[in-house]
């Protein structure tokens, strides 16, 4: 059999992270080292850019220029939120993605994202193995929220949860300064599972985190939460509350609603637009119990917060990209690269492949048994399962004081 | 002459900040070090402990406890927002600060905070000059807000400054990475001066820096601001803006009152309670453009982000507190210490002693002649001044991938 020879195409999409470029370097430079590649090039702005023939040449770029991809955060390709559609219903996306494949060689597709973008690769694979045009397509992972099926985590995560712990230390710190009675919400990402809120918790591990922690796995009650915010301000005279953006009462309904429920928009894929939560609970809680309250929301700082990244999720993230080239040029597709947490008391993890079909569109929560039985705070389950991943500190070269983040050329392939 | 002896006593003040730690401990370890010093105390809660008698014996701390203090975030010891009253007009809290002083021998006091801390320094400097108690009485200086007079910059800013401008590179990043059109509002600390939010632009001096910054010391037009966010997105499709919290248009008039007239509360100084100006500028913004909007406000995370300190900054902070007991030791009273940039090519700062009544309640502003003729961006002017500020990086320890803050036993000398 003789290896599949061509051009290599890697695309980023949805939001991004702290790590998305330590992941798409590994591949990136894996392809570059490869025979097999004859040119390596980078979607811009994810499938929108095939789409549109944005296309950047990376042979043209500097190798070590290329190579602070590693410690620069958001997607340096650009991202998207472009669903296809099915192509038994409409195939017009799907039959420009092959004319553009045809057009560069493109035998190498590579897709680093969420649950939503595993469901754009296994559709691309599908089709373009359905129309005979050999291509070898590859997911790999990334999202803040920790949410994919078939990996023990996701590249991502640990950097984000690295900053909330952090941050929640310091915030801690502050809120409790004055010695006066205290109330602070602070909101975190994760729309439908907890895992960055959960972070929190390792903060509380060092002793300076939130007493109270709620999470979407586990329906939000408005009489327990101020039951629960007041015993604690009764107790020690002041609250660190951390809620994950995605709360929901036990129909389903998210708690954000209840304060608002104008202008409340939805993004491409129907996800409802979160904020402002942190205050309104806050000041909601302060009807009841008469402190100083403060709501604080992390918003997008937590997912591009790369100071703070975490030397594991870097290199895990950098390893996950460099995998997916390894098993592209060995002949597999339609796999994403998924982690592996080996047995034994020293944390170690290796990358493992799954199909793409066992990760598109699902969601994976916490697990119930690792959140208290009270439903607001975190069980040692869960700080034996996330604090390996926050271990390390980045190692972002700095000029004047400042990080010195990756500067590309990005060369349009159809520059003139 | 013979030198003064007897125990010291320092109080913290006002909103915290990354390194006012680092002050007190300056000041403690000298204090800890001196043959002049009995005991070294801490006022819990700044003067409120002083009045309260919530009084920590500093010689029980562990010392390398202590140092840790260097890196930790927010005030230790707890600070307070109080005012004293003109004692001329009632005198009741400076008899009991008189009568506290005596009871425990303080003859070396010092009050690290901002301009409202300077003039509580300088008016119990004063009263208890006029009742003929010798104590040496020395501010420290502490701001975010880099507004006090008679230095050339305050500890803290420097931290403060770092994170702005760290952070506003990784929102640079993340906020156009979509490639549509965006609209991003960042909102920063500042209520009268603009120091912080012009610490923005060391972000744009890298490139990855805010389109327009908004300072208090311009007066703010929303007809200007339409037309500026207009034509930057016009020519880049994008804009990203900063704003000080507290900018106001040509009557005075705060702009965040533009938009919620309600629930604007005062504190203990009457200062305005500002928030949420982020996200209403952006929404106005979008009426006018039809952009993806997004208001982030940095809140307190920025006065207590210490694993993102700066080390001149840190270093600079300690000094102060150093020179404060060494000055107070060698029998000087009523002034603060303040910083003096030298001449010359490479930056260096020493300490200099300055009058209380010189800081006390003073504001310094950012000069006009930093802020560009539209009054939208700085000048390089500003950049000199400030880069030289967020140099180094914080050497906080480091213990699970988090930072290992100060945990001291705070003996209160009432304690049984």
């Amino acid at each position: 059999m003789t290896k599949l020879k061509g051009a290599c195409l890697i695309g980023q999409s949805g939001g991004p992270t702290s790590v998305i470029n330590a992941s798409a370097l590994g591949c990136i430079e894996a392809a570059l080292q490869s025979e097999s590649v004859t040119r390596v090039y980078g979607a811009a702005n994810g499938i929108k850019g095939v789409l549109d023939e944005r296309i950047y040449d990376m042979n043209q770029e500097d190798p070590k220029e290329l190579s602070l991809m590693k410690y620069t955060p958001s997607s340096v390709l650009g991202t998207c939120r472009y669903k296809l559609k099915d192509f038994k219903v409409d195939d017009t996306d799907y039959q420009r993605i092959l004319e553009i494949f045809k057009k560069y060689d493109i035998r190498f597709f590579f897709y680093n994202g969420g649950n939503d973008s595993m469901d754009t690769c296994n559709k691309i694979s599908s089709f373009l193995s359905q129309h005979d045009y050999d291509c070898k397509v590859i997911g790999i992972p990334k999202t803040i929220d920790n949410d994919l099926a078939a990996t023990d985590h996701c590249p991502g995560y640990g950097s984000a949860a690295k900053y909330v712990a952090t941050t929640c230390m310091e915030v801690y710190r502050d809120a409790k300064v004055y010695g006066t009675g205290s109330i602070t919400v602070i909101e975190v990402m994760g729309r439908n599972a907890g895992w960055l809120t959960a972070a929190s918790a390792l903060a509380g591990y060092k002793d300076m985190g939130p007493d109270l922690i709620y999470l979407p796995e586990v329906p939000f009650d408005m009489d327990k939460f101020i039951a629960d915010i007041t015993k604690v301000y009764n107790e020690k005279g002041d609250v660190l509350v951390a809620v994950s953006e995605g709360i929901v009462d036990k129909d389903g309904k998210y708690i954000s609603t209840y304060f608002t429920e104008t202008a409340k928009s939805t993004d491409a894929f129907g996800h409802a637009q979160m904020g402002g939560l942190a205050s309104n609970l806050a000041n909601f809680a302060n009807t009841k119990l008469n402190a100083k309250v403060r709501g604080i929301e992390f918003g997008l700082i937590q997912r591009c917060a790369a100071h703070v990244a975490s030397a594991t999720d870097i290199e895990e993230a950098y390893m996950a990209g460099f995998a997916a080239f390894k098993a592209a040029e060995e002949g597999i597709t339609d796999k994403m690269v998924a982690f592996e947490r080996e047995a034994g008391p020293v944390y170690s993890c290796k990358t493992k492949l799954v199909d793409l079909s066992d990760v598109a569109n699902f969601e994976k929560k916490v697990p119930r048994e690792w959140i208290n039985e009270e439903g607001n705070g975190m069980k040692q389950e869960f700080i034996d399962y996330a604090l390996p991943l926050i271990q390390g500190e980045s190692e972002v070269p700095k000029e004047d004081g400042l990080p010195r983040f990756a500067n590309l050329k990005k060369v349009l392939t159809t520059a003139k």
